[in-house]
């Protein structure tokens, strides 16, 4: 039986000095980088930058190989998080149990450490000096997959239908399409990036596609649940926020136990897609038994 | 005698026919979208693509070639003035003689529509289906210019510094390198990244990184200047800001007749930098003429 708890440990360590490593390049004194710092280093579960090790490794890859397009994806979900708490945004003062960036700095800091680490993000996918043309090649489908899943064609165009919703009563379908590109689009790249890098095959690639869609949306009527009867000590942030915001949810959709149901033929189907996978994609497998699992 | 205006008026032209069918991709319908093509046309001077392919020229190369980068400069350029405009930021209600994007949409509209034009830039740079492994590493390598130029080690840096130094009087050095950042580094990219798409030489490359930084910083006290002296009504802005704001500025430093005479230095050591060039580089020497004598 595979114990996924050290594997997250273990993979959050690796990422967590990764991330380190390119931020210390600048000086310690800096505002613009300390308000960087506090957030991606703020204790995140770094679920995208594990789905793209999993994934690679799933197929054969290494981690150290991936481990840019890793970072990478937890600086764009860092950013977006910071500038989705901004006061004209959620307006939300507590974030992994911890202020806020623009709580903790200024609002002035919090919007240019998200264009920081948007910009970061990038860079970090595009720092190899290669000669290897076809290394190359690849790493720039991959930053074309990327900039295409967080930008105006997804988790940007997500933010601002959820912002449009407020107060608005959305049906099933509306609510699923926002969630996609809102979460699911970050992360389905995670995983297919992960893969790519790690030479895919086309049909094993259809099934991690399908795994990463229905993770994706998993997660986030995990996400829902636990906004009506999660632990605020143990998330981190406050519950009951999407009701007072009125919010659509799928627990105010479809109820709190028939969300419950939802999820778990979710993560059912996820199981499926990787029914011909062999023992290298046990990590993926427990990852979606946790989603459903969490209490963060 | 090289004539500059019909030279600027072809390439204006040619540059936002292509960024309209980047933005044509997506419906027309979509709020987002009609805030970052509102604010990305809005009739910019397009000076950062214009030095990019004038660079690119100078050196053998061909504008089309080009093309993704020089877009990807004016929606970075765009998206850093959406960003700075807004009310925790320089609070402007007016740009480019319209309402700012945050007045004429939303402040979250605005932030996204700025976040959007950044994950688009590199979109954009990395949206070529090549076989050519040279090619990738190319764009791979200009991807990795802009991203830091533009970066915290870059452009946000400078915005930082900016915000930080309101009030405060700077010394010349520091308002020099306050603004090699904030305007200095996106310009000199320009420029570098056309050369090196045109596969410039290492002897070129260092003339042209002279060129460079010199009409960058004689771009930002030409600024300085206009806000001191400008016409709103032709600029599309206010004057007299910076004062205001109690902003360093080299009039403030220097004086304005001091800075008029620093800023012809700066152009005159621009165009010996580019003394070995032949006449493909007209334009670089007319844009640097043209960069003191602007009026907006």
């Amino acid at each position: 039986m595979f114990d996924l708890k050290p594997y997250l440990a273990k993979k959050i360590a690796r990422i967590n000095t990764a991330l380190e490593s390119i931020l210390k390049t600048a000086a310690p004194s800096d505002r613009l980088l300390e308000a960087m710092r506090y957030s991606l280093m703020a204790g995140g579960k770094r679920f995208r930058s594990i789905l793209c090790i999993a994934a690679a490794e799933a197929v054969g890859g290494d981690q150290e190989d991936v481990l840019p397009a890793a970072c990478a994806l937890e600086m764009l979900h860092t950013y977006s998080l910071i500038h989705d708490d901004l006061p004209a945004m959620d307006d939300d003062d507590l974030r992994r149990g911890q202020p806020t960036c623009h709580k903790a700095f200024d609002e002035a800091t919090a919007i240019l450490a998200g264009d920081a680490l948007l910009t970061l993000a990038f860079q970090t996918l595009s720092s190899f000096e290669t000669d290897n043309g076809r290394q190359a090649a690849k790493w720039l489908r991959v930053i074309q997959l990327i900039s295409h899943a967080a930008g105006y064609c997804g988790m940007i165009q997500g933010q601002m239908l959820d912002i449009a919703s407020e107060g608005e009563q959305l049906s099933m379908n509306e609510l699923q399409s926002m969630h996609r590109l809102k979460t699911g689009a970050l992360i389905e790249v995670s995983l297919i990036c992960g893969a790519e890098l790690a030479d895919v095959n086309p049909a094993q690639l259809r099934k991690l596609e399908s795994y990463a869609r229905n993770i994706g949306l998993a997660f986030q009527v995990t996400d829902d649940i636990l906004n009506v009867e999660g632990d605020p000590a143990i998330m981190g942030k406050a519950a009951g926020t999407d009701k007072l915001r009125q919010k659509s949810t799928y627990p105010s959709l479809l109820g709190l136990e028939e969300s419950k149901t939802f999820a778990r033929k979710l993560i059912d189907d996820a199981l499926d897609a990787l029914g011909s996978f062999d023992q290298k994609a046990e990590p993926l497998r427990a990852i979606a038994a946790y989603i459903i699992d969490r209490k963060k």
